[in-house]
């Protein structure tokens, strides 16, 4: 994974050295809040399981919505500075790629958490709290600005004017859905602790509840590297020899 | 308020209509929030109290939170970009006056959740919930970028390329502390809603429900646009001859 970062001129740009070490930091940030999480579900909600058992089929959504709609869906908006030596179509195709795996295990996470509430006895309401609202808010804004994006910049036909015009609004709600995101994901492990950390309590500060409040943190320091890596000027991508001979090539398609 | 948005030369420039618009917008909607805080506090839970009821003296916390830390620092952050034939020393004390007011609003919200902790029959522990943790570092954050930000830019005698290197991570942890305000606010409408909404239970979404949830809502929407007027290249602070004048005739006092 990192081993294209190391690759070609990049490497004398003082700046870039900079982004590579908050690269691999953000990863390992993303990993450990991954593995964070499968441990607070497998040591202190039971695991995993279907519907037969939906209080523990409930595990699934912050599992699922931490690996896709929080380490794919940050890592997806790094992959033009992350690989930069790339060509600019290949990571086009990535960065669409990976937004889908990332609303995949999104959808698969929401189906999961309504499962969780109306297969319980007696059912349990939806939709009507906060991380809710704001969830499935994060959720819409990611699903429209796949649509947008697919639209103006990999189907064939949008005049050139119109992409650059699209672009800053892409990047603003490409980033301010990730964030939202995160928000919704606080919210939802606050929740979470107050709701099932009962014996003891959260109040008392036990391992269930410092698990809790750590994979908060990592939530928000993941975020912030993301935020700053694809937003700080001297670590943008510059265009690389072959995406202008792709362009030339086959602007039809573009 | 508004007023010297509309003067001088800045009219010619189209980009400055959308920022008036969306500038306007940012306060309807940061005015709404305060109101329906002191509403949702109001009608629900007792209005405010002195130390005599912690549960009530606890509604100052989202009070003034609200106004302080998120509502007066937003508008601090902007108000280089909304009053921009200021000149750039008086803006840059206005900056400063107005986060030493959030701060103090911000001091006095702690106090208050703290008596209603300590003061409450039994005591309610401290510092435990994940919305105190990240809620306690906004708050740090702030604190140490407003003495950074004082040194560096009020303060005379720092060197001219120290000031310029300074400046941008004092604007991305000035926007980070203010997205985890706003995050942390997020995370303590929800506790508060999920504690003190009982009967009828939140869950069924009575009107403190549906207040709870539109809060939380409207600091996102609060939120989204002051980041987007603050970063916006097209609506940056040009300027003006008067900061220069300023430069020259009392460099020795910048």
């Amino acid at each position: 994974m990192l081993f294209s970062l190391g690759s070609g001129k990049a490497n004398m740009d003082p700046a870039l050295i900079n982004f590579k070490v908050l690269y691999v930091l953000t990863q390992l940030c993303g990993l450990t809040m991954i593995v964070l999480v499968a441990t607070w579900i497998g040591q202190h909600f039971g695991g995993l399981a279907g519907t037969s058992n939906p209080g523990v089929e409930f595990n699934w959504h912050p599992l699922f919505m931490t690996i896709g709609f929080i380490y794919l869906y940050g890592n997806s908006i790094l992959i033009y500075r992350g690989f930069r030596t790339t060509r600019k179509k290949t990571l086009k195709l990535t960065h669409a790629g990976i937004h889908m795996g990332a609303f995949i295990l999104t959808v698969i996470a929401l189906k999961t958490v309504f499962d969780s509430h109306n297969l319980a006895n007696p059912p349990i309401p939806n939709m009507y709290s906060l991380h809710s609202w704001l969830g499935l808010s994060a959720v819409i804004i990611f699903s429209l600005q796949y649509v947008a994006g697919f639209v103006a910049f990999l189907a064939p036909g949008l005049r050139e004017n119109y992409r650059i015009a699209m672009m800053p609004l892409h990047i603003y709600f490409g980033l301010f859905g990730f964030v939202l995101a995160i928000a919704s994901a606080l919210m939802g492990i606050t929740e979470k602790a107050i709701f099932a950390i009962k014996t003891p309590a959260y109040s008392t500060l036990p391992p269930a509840g410092v698990l809790a409040n750590v994979i908060g943190v990592l939530y928000v320091v993941f975020g912030a590297l993301v935020v700053y890596l694809a937003t700080e000027p001297s670590y943008k991508r510059k265009p690389i020899p072959e995406d202008t001979a792709l362009l030339n090539s086959s602007s039809a398609n573009e």
